[in-house]
């Protein structure tokens, strides 16, 4: 029983703009600033070194990527070490000529780049054309042992998924981390924009729950136009407002800590592994999974004809 | 495309007194109601016909089972068939000598009763003792084509479980119905209550967002004593106090409706299935699952070493 184990948690909510070295510098910063407040283990929103490319689907994007292990992860293991912390980063991943993953790099302030978890899950939707970019990921679901505990990484899309956070909690993970890019169509925020949000949240609670873990989300923020060189993008709306409302739930589902919808900042909170322990006792799910019935999951759908 | 059918939805949040004739009796008035006001699928609580026995362990309970298909669903066709609806009715099934099963039978207005599911995940915690009387279903999760759409039935601790929600909206489920038994010790009530009542109520939501469904939730009301002769057992607290609560949840997550934590009544609320349409191609989840990826479902644990 690990009950007296406390971690210190650190989210990076944060806009990016078009600039990949300024975006990395500010990333650098805000780790400094959550490690000096007491973070052991930091979380960087997905993508967080350029804008959300997806928008449109342009090959030229593809310069972005780069090796994973490559340039970044170095830069960001010397950091680690440094800071004596865990960075979850999340990149853009050239794995050969034309084939490219959405990929989080786990860092151990001890071990350096310790693994990789390619995103399982690809959305393709209005704006958010993954498809193009990204192969979904061969590795799997993935947890890790840190200097710091056993973490498990997934990445927003995966997020709408139980079957990822269950397979990754099931690896031992005690924290489910989630770099995100979500936003709003402003032309459906008035209408839609309080449930979608609401949505994203509830689901992501209920991970928490039905695995009795910690779940820990950490999205970008504010408007990025679709087309850069559209100057009245944000006054028209073409584009995507990132919604922030970066947030840890705990094993009961509860929000220990939740940031705004329209501010930068460095969260940094406590939690206590042993909740996990008084979580998966007190109602005790992992207990009577019916193991023996699920294997209709991994079908398309069931269909009754 | 079904997006201009709707359906009309009824639940039965009740008390239950110590006579399961005027249990049934009540029910069956609840169920008249429901019919007059437009309801064409109508959910009872679990376990509808008596007290929560399961506070103890006591064979003398085993009395209450009967046999499904037997009298109660004789009596339930009649009904269902003069009032033109679907009935869920949750019951103590004897399946042969001291073999028992916490099963829902669906009853429909032109065919009578239809089948049943057997509870697939049962709890066994303090006041809650049903894997002493239940034996785990063995019928697997299932759905059901009735005279008022395809629905989906899962009993109580069946609500903790993406998998279950998953496996019934797999084979069709326009709505996946939860009758249920969860309430506070009252003891714990003031310090974990509102938590409590709010995990059950999330996971809930989260099965509805995850699968574009409807999930429809009836819950017992108000407290019953663990011992029916301890007179004083509300004063002490040596009880539990069912929170009722019931709801439904629309494939966005949104709460249609839902009841108090104290009032016995009858919901009865239409709902769109356009509206499943509408969140399965707005948020495609089910397009994307990695049915190759998800084998692991199928164990307890995923060892690391």
């Amino acid at each position: 029983m690990s009950s007296e184990a406390k971690r210190r948690i650190g989210l990076i909510q944060m806009r990016m703009s078009d600039d990949p070295n300024a975006n990395l510098e500010k990333a650098i910063r805000r780790l400094r600033e959550a490690a000096e407040r007491g973070a052991e283990v930091i979380c960087l929103p997905e993508l967080f070194q350029t804008r959300y490319f997806c928008q449109t689907e342009d090959a030229a994007r593809f310069d972005l990527a780069e090796a994973v292990p490559g340039p970044t992860t170095e830069h960001l293991e010397a950091v680690a070490a440094e800071l004596d912390v865990v960075v979850i980063a999340s990149l853009f991943e050239q794995r050969a000529r034309g084939l490219f993953h959405n990929t989080a790099a786990v860092i151990d302030c001890g071990a350096g780049y310790i693994g990789k978890y390619r995103k399982m899950h690809i959305p393709d939707d209005p704006l958010y054309y993954e498809k193009f970019y990204f192969t979904p990921g061969d590795l799997g679901f993935r947890a890790w042992n840190t200097s710091w505990g056993n973490f498990g990484v997934l990445i927003c899309w995966d997020q709408w998924y139980p079957e990822a956070a269950r397979l990754t909690a099931l690896q031992g993970a005690d924290i489910l981390f989630y770099p995100t890019a979500i936003g709003w169509h402003p032309g459906e925020k008035a209408e839609l924009g309080e449930v979608q949000r609401e949505a994203w949240i509830t689901t992501q609670r209920a991970h928490a729950i039905a695995n009795g873990c910690y779940v820990v989300s950490v999205n970008r923020l504010g408007f990025e136009p679709t087309d850069p060189a559209d100057s009245e993008a944000e006054s028209a709306g073409r584009g995507i407002e990132f919604w922030g409302s970066s947030f840890v739930a705990a094993p009961d589902g509860s929000i220990v800590v939740q940031a705004p919808t329209d501010k930068e900042g460095v969260l940094v909170v406590e939690v206590e592994l042993g909740a996990i322990d008084t979580a998966r006792t007190g109602w005790p799910f992992l207990r009577d999974r019916r193991v023996d019935a699920y294997e209709g999951l991994t079908e398309r759908f069931l269909d009754q004809e």
